[in-house]
This record gives structure tokens, sequence and C-alpha cells, in this order.
């Protein structure tokens, strides 16, 4: 039985006990939200190291590092390191998105060290390995959910009907999902609509054989802001919002990928469509991205979007790393990615009112009250930057070299000024 | 005659032309803002390299970079090296907060070489030349003002009445504000209530004669998420919405600094609270930092912050550097500092409807459709760093190793698919 089928009969499982633990909320509370569709556990039952993680409504907002190989470069090694380097930063959930070297193995080899929930993008390999056929893409899908994969996204919205919508109202930069795009591809040179929507029983089957969390992706989102919210866009949005009703009546759990490109003033109304058209299912949003035009800084970009979603309902973001729009991420991009992601979901997190999200603040706080270098670097996203940056501003010689100048002030710290005065 | 008396006859200044023309606005619609009070134009009349900036209402969200000595670390060429990167980088104004070295001749070497309005904080050189007294604060302003500065931060709002309201209800980090600690300093020593609110006509005086802007700073800004938007900071801002009708009464051009640390759900009330007090004043905003854990992020904390303000309605926002909290900046981090704000505020501009604002995005959207990197990198908000991206990341062999390769996804790029097929 998946977990939402027990949530349904209130039975706490041992993951909803974890989160529970995790957030400081009740299991019963978690299993509430389970069972309304409101909070996603991806656990796959074969999934043995895997530290649950509940995604939705009341949470904390999540974050996902991307990594995976291309033909140029399959490195098993250097996709552990990613790994490595995104579970040390704080990553909440990592997807696999390999196209290159031995598929299979890689994820396997990377699953048995993952303990974050892990997920895929299955029409990638079937693609890579000429397997992209009506029943060639579930036999992937039931390898990848039969590994211990914990969610996967599946373009189920690009159909005949989005397609024609999109047709009819042309964009600017079409599809730019690379799942999307294969997607439209196939059904371009096969004629056919979508086998992942045609036969969404048989993907629904398979997820409820492991309990694997489908997220349904967003093979319609926009490239640029010029395309955002837009008649694609919506249409899709309401497909996916059916296949998510459809999952829940079967037991599936189901989670909901999202934009994209926005301007900044369409984020929070994008964020209130998804959750009144997919009832309130959990959201997955890859940025925002509010402008177009910065290339090498992505993830700041997506940083400033991903914190505004946030604080509008959205529960999971997917992290941008500075090398977006022009290539693979290396350690240091993957890092800056992840902490990018991390700093806009904790300011989300404090705009929408998680309880305790603003504890780390307040002690940060004192620390700077108290010139307390050492704790204002341990409560720091990143403690080991934070220090080498002051260290190397401090003072040479003088006065100031002491243990708790202000390397940033000076003589003119207003904290020493106003402890002396105050 | 000020610009702001100039404007009241309806009189079109060449600033006001020269704005207008940047800003694709009418000079007439400029000249009415200046008159309104809701867009100031710093220009000194002793600036003589000046191109002049708008900053207000209907104008695109201007960004001012921060350089500026210590007593550590004092080297001219050292700062004319920061003001070279901050206008490459496209900073629209800047600071010099210079406390150490001969404070005088790095100001007007400065000033000599900079085409940005200039801004400085006038208490600093008083405090480090020993000349914080009654007459000894004005004098240092006059003689900023004599040399071309454009416009100075003065607290005027640290009285008797915040401080009361501070002590009333008492704050996590009192005062951070350099200036505001100064001024609070001095009113203890002094027992005597601050020089710059009682002698405010004195300070009027100056600024009509030379055409200086005032920037109302805002000492009672919050230091942490826990102190944003609280009785100190709500009646600093009373205060300076009186003294801002005072300046515009003896036309003198004046805008609004505000905070500083707030969450982010708190950023759109700060904002139309200081439109609201101020009687559409353009406002000054430091960040908005919407999280105090960053130290070393602080670029992007604050970029996140300020686009969300510039949507909003703030006109013009200083930049923070990653290296807030913990150091002055090296040029590099004053360049990311600068490219941060930059970002966020383009973000702004387009969120905010300025006419043409997304223009570049579109045209970036149509290169990313025809794989015109060139073009690409052309467009993007810092060209080396996006063409320096891509060639590390270039498949060194293979069939991918052509001009036009997507050094993303290869072959499974998205835009090539649907380029092909779409």
């Amino acid at each position: 039985m998946t977990q939402l089928l027990k949530s349904r009969k209130g039975i706490i499982t041992k993951q909803m006990r974890a989160v529970a633990r995790r957030e400081g909320v009740s299991a019963k509370a978690v299993c509430d939200g389970v069972a309304r569709g409101l909070i996603v556990i991806p656990a796959n039952i074969n999934h043995k190291n895997l530290i649950p993680c509940g995604i939705g409504k009341g949470l904390s907002t999540k974050i996902n590092a991307n990594i995976g190989t291309s033909r140029e470069c399959s490195s098993l090694k250097f996709e552990l390191e990613k790994l490595a380097v995104a579970e040390k930063c704080g990553a909440d959930a990592l997807m696999d998105l390999s196209t290159g070297g031995n598929l299979s193995l890689i994820r396997q080899k990377l699953l048995k060290r993952c303990r974050l929930p892990f997920g895929t993008v299955p029409v990638y390999q079937a693609q890579a390995e000429g397997r992209f056929t009506e029943d060639g893409i579930f036999a992937v899908i039931e390898e990848h959910a039969q590994s211990g994969v914990d969610f996967v996204t599946v373009h189920c919205g690009v159909n005949l009907e989005s397609i024609a919508a999109l047709k009819k109202h042309p964009r600017v930069l079409d599809i730019v999902s690379r799942g999307g795009a294969l997607t439209y591809q196939w059904m371009m040179q096969n004629k056919k609509d979508n086998p992942l929507h045609t036969y969404f029983d048989r993907l629904l089957e398979i997820c409820k054989k492991y309990d694997v969390t489908l997220s349904l992706g967003d093979g319609m989102r926009p490239g640029c802001i010029a395309d955002a919210t837009d008649v694609a866009q919506i249409c899709e949005l309401k497909i996916l919002g059916r296949l998510a009703e459809r999952a829940r009546r079967a037991g599936v759990q189901v989670m909901i990928e999202g934009p994209g490109h926005i301007p900044l003033n369409q984020i929070e109304k994008n964020i209130k469509l998804q959750k009144r058209i997919c009832k309130g299912a959990p959201f997955y949003v890859l940025g925002p991205l509010p402008t177009d035009i910065a290339p090498g800084y992505d993830h700041l970009t997506s940083a400033i979007g991903g914190a505004l979603a946030g604080m509008h309902g959205a529960d999971f973001l997917c992290y941008v790393t500075p090398s977006e729009h022009l290539g693979l991420p290396d350690l240091k991009e993957v890092e800056e990615g992840v902490i990018a992601s991390k700093i806009a979901a904790h300011i989300a997190d404090i705009a929408k009112g998680i309880p305790g999200a603003a504890r780390r603040d307040l002690a940060m706080a004192r620390a700077r009250k108290s010139l307390d270098w050492e704790k204002q670097f341990k409560l720091s996203v990143n403690p080991a930057k934070a220090r080498e940056m002051r260290q190397a501003k401090m003072p040479r010689s003088g006065k100031l070299k002491s243990k708790n100048a202000c390397s940033m002030c000076g003589e003119f710290c207003s904290v020493k000024i106003m402890n002396n005065y105050g």
C-alpha cells in the first residue's frame, strides 16, 4: 500500500513520523496532509537508505539539486562528487538527469549513495537508449521504479490538446523543456498522442507498486518572460490538474511542476492558479526566473523568483546554477546553486510563517550584538565562506587587531558604539 | 535656483532634458515629477562632468554603489579602481563613505573622475576629523556641497523623539546605521538634540545654494528581521516625512532612505508606508535583506529584497556586496554587488511596467531561439562572464564541436528539436 492509501486509513507510517519530527509538527498533521494530497513524501519502497522528506503545505520549503551526465561528460565519479556537494550544502532532494554513459549503472550507484529523495526523468534514458516506444517508455519507468527512484518527472501534459493550444497561440520560444521537446518530437514522428497521457493508468500502476511519487512535468513551461502565463502553459496546467486527480484516486502521490521564466509581478498569480487548478497539490517550481538576460547569474535570478514563489505557496524549489543556459554545472556551481536556493527557501519560510523559521536569524542578530564572530560563522548558510571572508579582511596591525574587532566598520562600528552608550 | 524651484515655474533644465532622453519619456513629464517631489535629479552646480540621472516615479529603478576607505585601508588608487569597476558594471550613482586617509582629497579626486551622481555621509568626516560639533557638522556639509557632492545622507531623524521611541520599545540590534549611531553617541555625550534636526534650516540653506539633494537617512533602520517595521523605525519615518515637506517648501530636492533587514512579506507594506507618509518622495532602500543568516551572500539576499521593493515602488536600490557584515568590498565584490543590484532593478522595472524594460529580454529569447550565441553574450548583464562560462563548457571534440552547439544540452537541446520539428 502507498503512503497515500495508508494515510486515508489514518495509518501513520514511519516516514510520516520522521517528517513530523524533522518539521516539528504532529504526525497526525502530516498524515492528514498526505491524505488530502497537500503533502507528498517521496519514498520508494526500494530506496533503503532514504531519510524521508515531506514536501507540501505547512512544511518548510524544500530544494532540489539536479545533477547528471551528458554524452560529452559522463563520469560517474564526477556525479558522485556533485551528489556529495549537494548533500553537504543542504539540498533536500536530488534529481539525476543523466543522458550519457551507462545510465542504469549511474542511477544505481547514485541511488545507493543518496539519502535524499531521488528523482529522474525516465524519458531521457528512453531516448538515449533508443527505447522511446509506447512499451519502451513504460519499461524504462518500471526499471527506475524498481531500482528505488522516489519521484519521476513525466511530461504527460504535452499532448494533442496542449500542442493545439501552442499552435494556435504561438510563442517566442516554443517548448524549452527537454522532456517536453522529446515528447513533441516523438508525437510528430509517430503521428500519435503522448503515450504517457494515453496510457496514464499504466504509469499509475507502476507508481502504486513501488510508491513512486509522480512529478507531473511542465513541458509547456515558458522559456522566456514574454511567453509567461500564456494559453499553452495554462492549457497544460489544466491537463495536469485532471491527471493529478486521477493519480490521487489511484492512491499515487503527486506533485506538479511549474515554470520557468515569469515576470516578478506574475509569480503570485501563477502559484495561486496552480493551487486552485490542482486542488492544493504540492508545487515544484523551476526558478522562476524573472528575467532572461542574466546567464552566469541565473542562480541569483532564480533565487529572486523562488523566494517570492515560496512566499506565495510554492513548496519545492528546483535549484538553478550560475551555468544554466550555458552548460552543465561543475562542483563550485552546484554549491552556488544549492546555497542560493537554500537562501530563497529560508526567506520564503520566514515570510510564509513556518513556525521557528526565523529562530536562526534571531540567534544571528544576537551574535552580531555581542560581536561573537564564531557564533556568527556557525549560524551562517556557509560558515567556511563567512570565516574566510572575514579573515581576509582583518586588519593586520593596529589597535583593531583583536578577536572581536569589527572587520566591516572598524572604529565606526555601530554595534560597539551602541554597546558603549546604549 | 534649484531644479525644484525651476520646475515649479515650468522651466525645463538641461538636466531634465538629459534625463528624459535617457528614459524615453517627455521632458515635461520629468519637469512635472520634479515639481511634485516625485523625482529628484541630484546635480550639484559644481559637479562639472556629471551625466544627469533621474530617480523616482515613472523612471527606471536606479542603483547605487558604496565605496570608500577605512582607517585600516585608505588607498586613493584602490578607491579610484572601485569607482571604475562600479561605473563599468552599470552603477547609476556612487557614494563615497570614506573614513580613513585625507578625506577631502579623496572626495575631490573621486568627484573629478565620477560622472555619476555622487553622494556622501558628511558626519563620517566630521567624526573622523574631530569636527563633530554643532558648527563643525555644517562646515563639513558646506565643504562637501562646495566640492560638488550631488546628494548627502543626513540622519536628521535620529532625535530625542525617535530615541524615546527606541527606548520605550527595545530591539534586538538597537541602531545599526553608522551615521545613526554616531549621532546617538553625540547626543548622549553632549546631552543635546541632533543638530541636523534642530538646525534643519541651516542644512536647507546649504543644499539650496548648490542644489544638493537631501537623502534623509534612516538611522533607525532595522538591523535584523526581528526589528523590522517596529515603533522606532516608523517614528523616524514620520519625522522624515515632515522634514521632506520642509525641504520641498524650501526648494530643496529630497529623497528618503529605507531599510535594511525586512522579512519578504513586509516589504510591500514598508514601501507603501513610505510613499504615503513622505507624499511620494523617491525611496532609496538599502537591500532590503529578507534574512540575516547569509553573510558572504548578502548581494544575493539583497537582490531578492531589492527586486520586490522595486516592484512595489522603491526607486533607488543601494547595492550590498557579498562582504557586507564581514568587511569592505574588494574589486570583485564591488562588481558582484553592482551586477546583483542591476539584475534586481531590471527585474523590478519589468514588473512595475517601465515601458521598454523587457525589450532586451525579448531580444535574448530570440537569440536563444536562433542559437545565436554571440548575440546572447552581447545581451547579457555580463557578456565577458557568459562567454567565458560557455567556452569552458564546450565539448572539445565530436560532432558537437560546432559554433552553434548547445553547450547546455548537447543533442538533447530543446531549441534544436523544436527548430527541426516545430
